[in-house]
C-alpha cells in the first residue's frame, strides 16, 4: 500500500463523498474532549450549498460534543478499517477516550478542529451543525452544512469516484448489521438515457 | 435465474433493507396516477417503529403524489436493474407513464396500494408519509414509517442480508453520481469488540 494522498475536495463536490451511502465514522470535539463512532445512517440532502443529515441517538456522547461544539466530523473509512469501525459504534466514549484507546491517529479538521482520519480512510467531511430542535428531537437527525473536505486521490480526484482493484483497502463500507458489512466495489455505467447530456 | 421468491418481512427488520446505503426507486400513485423515480439520498432513522427519512426534491411529480396520496414505496433494486434505475431517475413522471414506458411490472403495496416491484429488485418498504413541514421545506427531507415490507428470500431472510456470488443480480447498487454505480458485494463479518455480546 502506498501512503495516503488526500487533498482537497471542492465544497460543491462534497456531498458526492457519502451519495453512495457508505457507513461513516461520526466525530466531534469540545473543550478538550473528543470522541468518535460509527453511523450507518447519514445522506446527502443538498449539492450547493453541501448539506448532509446524521442520525445521532440522543444517548451518545457525541451528541453532547456535537450541540456544545457547534460541529462534527464524518470520515469514509476504507475496507481495511472495518474492525475499527465497527469497535467504535460498540462502545461509550464517556469511559474511554477511543482515539486512544484504539491507537487512533487523528488531525484537525481546517474550519472547525473536528478530529478527522486518514490513514486507511477514502475521505473526511467537516461540518458546521446546523440546529434543527424538531428533527433532532422526533428523528435523532442532525442536519449540517459541509465546510471542509478532503479525500484520498487514489479513489476519490477531481470530484470523481474511482474504484479500482487496485485501491481495494478504501474501498467503502456498508453495515448490513450486527458487525456485517459489504464493501462497494464493482464499479459499472449505466446506459445514457437517450437525449440527456452527460 | 431461478423465480423471484419475495416475502414479507417483519416492520422490526425493515430499516435493515436500507441500512447499507443502497440507492432505491421511489413510487407513488395518487387518483389513477402513479410515478416512480430514483433516489440515492435515504437512510433509516428509528428501528422501532420503522422509520426512514428520504429527499424529496420539490420539483418532482412523486413529491405531488406523496402529498397528495399519504403514502409512498422505497424499492431496493437489483444490479441487473441498472439502466432502467437511472433510466428513471432521468425523466419526469409529469410527462409518461414510466411504469409503462420502461415496461414495469408493478403490484399494488398490501397496506396503502403505492406500487411495488418484485422481479429483478431484492426488496421493498410501503411508507405512511409523516407531514414534517420544516424539514420538508428546508432540506426536501421526507420522513415516513414502514407500514409493510417485502424481499426477496434469496438475499434478504429472517431479518437477515446474505450476499453471495448466487444471488449476484440482486445485490444492491449505490450510485456515485451520473449514472456510474458500485455494487455491494463482497459481505464481511467484523471482529466482535471483547465483552460484546451478538
Amino acid at each position: 500500500m502506498t501512503s495516503i494522498q488526500f487533498r482537497p475536495v471542492a465544497l460543491e463536490h462534497a456531498s458526492r463523498l457519502i451519495n453512495h451511502g457508505p457507513t461513516v465514522l461520526v466525530t466531534a470535539a469540545h473543550a478538550g474532549r473528543r470522541n468518535i463512532m460509527a453511523a450507518a445512517w447519514s445522506m446527502p440532502v443538498e449539492f450547493t450549498p453541501p448539506r448532509i443529515a446524521v442520525v445521532i441517538d440522543k444517548s451518545t456522547y457525541t451528541r453532547e460534543l456535537i450541540t456544545a461544539s457547534g460541529g462534527f466530523g464524518l470520515i469514509v473509512p476504507g475496507a481495511a478499517l472495518m474492525d475499527l469501525t465497527y469497535a467504535v459504534g460498540s462502545a461509550s466514549g464517556r469511559d474511554l477516550d477511543k482515539f486512544a484507546h484504539h491507537g487512533i491517529d487523528a488531525g484537525a479538521g481546517p474550519a472547525l478542529g473536528m478530529p478527522v482520519l486518514e490513514h486507511g480512510c477514502a475521505a473526511w467531511l467537516e461540518c458546521r451543525w446546523i440546529k434543527e430542535e424538531r428533527s433532532e428531537q422526533a428523528y435523532d437527525t442532525f442536519f449540517g452544512e459541509v465546510v471542509a473536505a478532503a479525500a484520498d486521490a487514489r479513489i476519490f480526484d477531481h470530484g470523481h469516484w474511482s474504484f479500482t482493484d487496485a485501491n481495494a483497502d478504501l474501498h467503502t463500507l456498508h453495515h448490513l448489521g450486527a458487525g456485517k458489512f459489504v464493501v462497494a466495489g464493482n464499479q459499472i455505467q449505466a446506459k445514457v438515457p437517450a437525449g440527456q447530456q452527460t
